[in-house]
């Protein structure tokens, strides 16, 4: 199965969508809607926007799409008024919150003869929950893209977004010029549901580097090297990826103010490896992983940013941390 | 403690040595050496040639060290020729070899009366070696720094290799323009051998991350997503580093040719973990790694590739790897 | 919350049940039923019978009850003819089976008017389904211990099994000198099916214990000291456990037929995990044994006895095992 | 290579060593000494001493010998002494005092003309030290063997250690029935130093006993079954151990005065570990167990008895522990 590439690093597979000139009058032929401007989507859209496309949005609380609509979105009062868009994309908060924007009574799929060409679902939802959509849309002629997104607001912000995309091939081509306007580019990685499969492979990888993280820093504090000069090395080796690097003022100045809480990411490996023992695929690492992130919470620090599984390294190795009061970018804003 | 940065990441520290028209004069103000012009070595003094800086090299056996002479650098027939230059970089194979090319019978310190400022070990040795030529050389007024470097020859080629670099901070000064020519930057952690430690940090993590590869890389696949569109998503995504991007060919394509083998690599989790243990620094996601990084060697692949944990991690989920024979950049010539 | 202890090591808490004369009278007060007699249950009957008890068997294939028949016991055509008995043990082969034993149209409840005052099921069966019948026959006036057994038929043989039992506190006692005639005694454990939950917690050891001892045999067989020493050795030291000595056969002539295969196991250890992630009970030992028991299985290993795990070590040590054909006992028959 | 057992158990291997008639007289035929008579060596050299042997002791402070010399022993004051002597048992603290008890100024081997004929150094020593004193007594014409213990003082007095045995046959088969009535018997594994492999084995053995105990333990605990309950069952049960049996007061009252402190049995860990490696042995369990109790020691417990790895399992599970003040037997004094 060959994936199907979109974006800047698009060389590295068949097809490409580039930001070429012969596409531009592409982008502007759809009427695109978006379901939900909480602050991912929020700064999704925005980017929407600023390639000049044609834009609704829809919000549950109307304060929070404002600021869009001062941008020059187009608001609308119901989700049902998406119906007359081609292509919406969707960023919810929970699998009950797409069920009933969707298919509830006032929801997209609710105006009389009327349905958007293509919907693209960005929110982490449970793929039951997106199946249940995709096969209820469907005699509707409507497909259902899953483009879960890997990256934060501020990742999404410095137009560093990537995103897995499942669902009909031909769906995807259709949304594909939009998809690479909202960060890196995005990979089309087959049928159904198999981009979330690829979403929590990522977290998986992201706990497990976090951890080897906190074990690695607390050796190089021990040894006598400070957590700053560390990670900036490491940042700047072929190791550093835009994730370490972020993650970098929160390791040097102990802030471990929740990105992603310690328990949420435990609900990531909790899928990950039931995933995995559905597959029958052994993970050493995470699983090992995935227990350290329970004695994390065990321990208190469930609401904390799983950064704090630094502070949990530190204490079993004997070490107090203070924060290093350094001034660390974390690496979104430069051009490279 | 804080961290000295130099290169193209310099805003992330304190000192910043760019590549800005008032360093040029600088840059020719020092007279170089190059001691052991194996592959990496060549690739390193490449660079210092091409940004026009006055080079000598010496080389065991010098056929290796012609194509830098063809570059323009002044080929020299004995290590002690080398005494007359400011500043003597030196990539040499072992520790064994860094005691006698500096401290033997012809070695660089052999020369009577003169000897340069200071040296700049870049090779992987122990730092007991390292710290019994930094002893015997002092008195003679000469400074050893350890700048491990973290990447391969293609990392350097590409110019994105990085050093850690530790010693007397006069002579790290000293030096630093030139090793900012040899890649992205280098880091100053401190005094002493704490490069070294910094060198070892790396690898472990690197260990880790190559594991966690193999685990999502094999879930991904027997879900039903090609390793070719998993890995691109993933590389693309803020996990992605130029590390996960120039494996992606070994694991798309099975190519397990070696870089840097398994029992090379348990290795370094053997010192690394040793350093851990001395620091009383649990690593229980390192350690677990170090066992299945043994376990591959058990299973015949001392060998191969380090990336053959991904064959491991195949074979015991039941899955047969077929090389996917796809087009995969390695990301390391992009202009990223 | 105490234990509640009965048999040989009585003397650990509070109540105790002999066999001493006084309750000789006792045993014999009771009408007992038995339930399923497969390999486990006929082995069990049989030591009641053993003790004189009056004992009335149900087998859905009749054929398997007639040993137990020439033993003295009496046979009955249906299940629910047992409702007459006053304590009837259940050893059936899932948790449907103890549905429609128990639940089903002819059924042991399906008895008009009548029904047992204790069941006692030592069945292997999800607490769902225990939970279930627990409820349905509470308004007959019909108390369900849940005891599941630890040991396999030849431990019951040996008189060497033993039971965590949960329930109703009377029906316990009612109950109790029977069941301390099974094996080496049983412990109360409190209400409901917590007694499930010390099995699986039984079951997690055994796996950890299983998976260590292959990692030191193997360790100990490379360093040049015989399989046979070796756990000769263990098993006569303090680490020595009926469990240890009755699988040193298969490890010492690589035996692995099945006494509990590798996917039984792995099952056992999902629901364990599944248990303690619900609790929040970080297992890191237990879940790495999870891990590799999913290798065994990837390995193909999954139908053959849980043993294989000392071939899958040796494998990944590089070490070829042979049978050392060696007389070595099962421990189970000694009068220790 | 055929294990050769002497005890109890003695029927799972080829040659035996009973306590019959015929051997009694073979017993008194030798003179017996007894060399450091701290807690260990007391409570052994009174075995010897109740079976009647002719023993003579010797201990740097002559204090601790005098118990022994109560109940019939011959007081020497120089370890000399001791040369004139047939067999003589060592058990002492330290590498160090190995060395210098047998090879110093007044040592056991400094008598002139005079030497014992085998020497049982029952201490746990660095297989090094053994080796130079094995090589340097070996011209005077006597035997070493290895012979280190498996149990504490406890064990040793209720009758139930156990040794691992390695030297020279001829040697094992004069000392085999001293070695006999130390305990449940001895197994003799083979040349040199293997026995201390075996030790080394066991410890790490113990080691994953004692953390999985602790895991499967809070996870009872917190399903709502109390320690005394849980564990009093699983003593009962084929996974019982004399150990698993003598650590429940300590894991039931959360009594962690040490018998062997979290910091030894690092220590031991270190040295298996080592073993495994140079032997080419991946130990994943064993791995996660050593970074367990490194954190263990980090946490600050490394003066602790290891069974503060229960507390440390509770903790990172959120888990208070009280102790549960119950009257839970160490199971050592029961006649089983």
């Amino acid at each position: 199965m060959a994936g199907h590439e979109a974006g800047r690093s698009g060389d590295m597979a068949g097809h490409e969508a580039g930001r070429s000139g012969d596409m531009a009058g592409h982008e502007h032929a759809h009427r695109l809607g978006w379901l939900g401007t909480g602050r991912m989507g929020a700064e999704m859209a925005r980017r929407l926007l600023a390639a000049g496309c044609d834009l609704a949005v829809y919000n549950r609380s109307p304060a929070k799409a404002e600021p869009l609509v001062r941008l020059g979105t187009k608001p609308v009062v119901t989700a049902a008024e998406l119906a007359a868009r081609d292509i919406v994309f969707i960023t919810v908060g929970s699998s009950d919150d797409l069920i009933s924007a969707i298919l509830g009574r006032h929801g997209l799929m609710s105006a009389y003869g009327m349905a958007p060409r293509v919907l693209v679902d960005c929110s982490t939802v449970s793929p039951e929950a997106s199946a249940r959509v995709r096969a209820e849309i469907a005699d509707r002629g409507t497909s259902l893209l899953a483009a879960p997104v890997m990256g934060n607001p501020k990742v999404v912000r410095a137009g560093k977004m990537t995103a897995a995309v499942s669902g009909p091939r031909d769906a995807y081509l259709t949304a594909e010029p939009y998809l690479t306007m909202l960060g890196r580019g995005v990979t089309y990685v087959g049928e159904g549901e198999l981009a979330r499969m690829v979403k929590l492979c990522h977290n998986l990888f992201l706990g497990v580097v976090a951890q080897s993280l906190a074990e690695i820093t607390v050796l190089a504090e021990k040894s006598g090297i400070s957590r700053e000069a560390f990670l900036a090395c490491l940042n700047k080796s072929v190791m550093g990826s835009l994730f370490t690097g972020y993650k970098a003022p929160a390791y040097v100045n102990l802030d471990f103010e929740p990105t992603f809480t310690a328990t949420l990411l435990r609900k990531d490996f909790d899928l990950g490896l039931a995933a995995a023992r559905e597959h029958e695929v052994p993970m050493p690492v995470a699983a090992i992983v995935h227990q350290i992130i329970q004695g994390l919470v065990g321990r208190g620090y469930g609401d904390a940013d799983f950064a704090a599984l630094l502070q949990q390294q530190a204490e079993s190795a004997g070490l107090t941390l203070v924060s290093e009061h350094a001034d660390v970018s974390d690496g979104l804003n430069t051009n490279e």
